[in-house]
């Protein structure tokens, strides 16, 4: 990283609080020598978790006090309101002042969304934001999106979506042209509901490099670099996958506990359900991208634990660092010249 | 089996045609001594996949000319036009003319649903016709539809959904109060598009064990025993699933083939792979149900073996012996008389 870059973390969010967010604060620190990054949470319990910690990582750590915690399951509407002293709600208001380059958040999504909308405000062109995380597949990985910010899409909403992902993915180094694919469900011109049809001829007429509808299945064979879909699929698509994975791997650890042969087996396979494990574990995808806001925001899985809510850091450093927003507006501004009338 | 049951096979239907659907027949009909089968197609070509088969099977074991063939790609309403002496074409005849119990067939979704929508009608109440499947998850299975044949829908189709799907959960034995969930992004009440809110208050005001909704990883815990979406919904859970299970499977073998050592412990772990494999084996679970139809009518995977074309045809006959759609009038019948003003 070669400028610093400050980042604001949630660090009462998610199922673990400081537990987790502290440890993977200083391990982002311990990697990134020009990351400066602020803790945003209970004081008292934060300088508690950082006693003993030292050197150049404590340097670029500083505390910022908030007095409130957002439950995972309080109503979006009821957290924008009453807690306004949040350390998710301060952490999004670093962003807004620009005393942080972005803020990361293992907390509430729908208070996050809600909250990062309407503190940072839509960038203009953008209807809705959108969530877009990274889903491994064969050799390879795709960024989908939307993941359930937005039920109901118009063509419209879902060519916005193509836009800002296409920026994301191009800004990460995956791809230059990313391959923009609809998801549906069949890959015929006929299949789908009006929106996607619709959708599918907008992206055609772009500049993008629509690829034409994907499948729940053939996404997995990488067949695109960008899945785009409204908030009910993509969140129903995901969890699917998140559950079948969850199941495998219970049953790949069953089979092998079934009695003492099995056992010896599996000690036997050891290194090789390790190298599995490590392919199929899903923190190193941690971190998913709320795209549309005038600002950086990076939410992390409710669950996480410090390894993969260190990857969510990382996320927002990435995007912090390549101005994501600025370039998903740039590219709308283009967008917005062609169409004007001459 | 204690009645005779006559089902039509679609015997050109699917990738392999009766390269996959005479040896399934002759299985099915050892199994079932009741069983007698209409393999339906050309007549050249499946005598000729007969020869030399004798005895009680071929004595149950009918050959019913058709002279044409559904393409899979083939749009369903060019099929319904054109192809009227198709194999699928005169199955579903059969069904209608009494002729057969039930038909099964592997070839085009489309122009199967299509078919038979036109020759068999749906049933009085019925406004759309629904696929439904089975699905594993941890320590058990459950149904799952739509998937793929209504892709937008409304509160009133769900609720038709649930009243079909819950009719064959019962009939296969699985449950005698089927738990029925409607698929969401979230499990809270707030959450989801207005059809799906509507739906969830139709499920509760009915006589229906609905137990809320669920998500697409929760789903694969157990916690329903029919899942009810929109066809665009669930053709893209399912399919997603299966996307994912493929890559999995596909690294597994990738690492224990990866060197010499690898390979030597994917020996030694062998009777466990084995068994993993046949628990994850989704040609156990193959065959849709076609329900809100006059008529039983089974989907096959086209590209289903003989095993799993087997399970296919053990489908339509648990289907025909329970008399799957003259139960769901039925409910309808005590729907409509609760609804019906005094």
């Amino acid at each position: 990283m070669s400028q610093t870059c400050t980042l604001a973390i949630d660090a009462m969010g998610g199922d673990h609080g400081p537990a987790v967010t502290v440890p993977a604060a200083l391990a982002a620190l311990r990697r990134n020598s020009a990351l400066e990054l602020v803790l945003v949470g209970d004081e008292s319990a934060l300088n508690a978790a950082l006693e003993g910690v030292a050197g150049h990582e404590r340097e670029r750590l500083q505390v910022r006090p908030a007095s409130q915690v957002i439950g995972m399951d309080e109503p979006p509407a009821q957290a924008l309101r009453y807690k306004k002293d949040s350390s998710m709600r301060v952490a999004i208001d670093m962003v807004r002042d620009a005393a942080a380059d972005a803020c990361v958040s293992a907390g509430n999504t729908g208070a996050l969304m809600a909250t990062a909308r309407y503190v940072l405000k839509t960038l203009p062109g953008i209807d809705r934001p959108a969530i877009c995380t990274t889903i491994p597949c064969r050799g390879g990985r795709f960024r989908m999106l939307d993941l359930g910010a937005n039920v109901d899409c118009t063509a419209e909403h879902l060519f916005q979506f193509a836009i800002m992902g296409a920026v994301l993915v191009e800004a990460s180094g995956d791809s230059r042209q990313p391959r923009v694919g609809l998801l549906n469900l069949g890959e015929e011109a006929i299949k789908g509901n009006d929106q996607v049809k619709q959708a599918a001829q907008l992206l055609q007429d772009s500049d993008l490099h629509y690829v034409g509808y994907v499948e729940g299945d053939s996404m997995f064979r990488n067949v695109a670099d960008l899945v785009v879909c409204d908030g009910f699929v993509g969140n129903v698509a995901l969890k699917s996958s998140e559950g079948v994975a969850a199941m495998i791997s219970r049953y790949v650890r069953e089979e092998f506990e079934r009695n003492a042969l099995t056992r010896l087996a599996g000690l036997i396979a050891l290194p090789v359900l390790r190298a599995l494990r490590r392919r199929l574990d899903h923190r190193r995808y941690n971190g998913a991208s709320l795209l549309g806001l005038r600002g950086v925001v990076v939410k992390s899985h409710g669950s996480a634990d410090v390894i993969a809510f260190e990857q969510a850091i990382e996320k927002g450093i990435l995007e912090a660092r390549e101005g994501i927003p600025a370039r998903i507006d740039a590219r709308l501004g283009q967008l917005f010249a062609q169409d004007a009338p001459a």
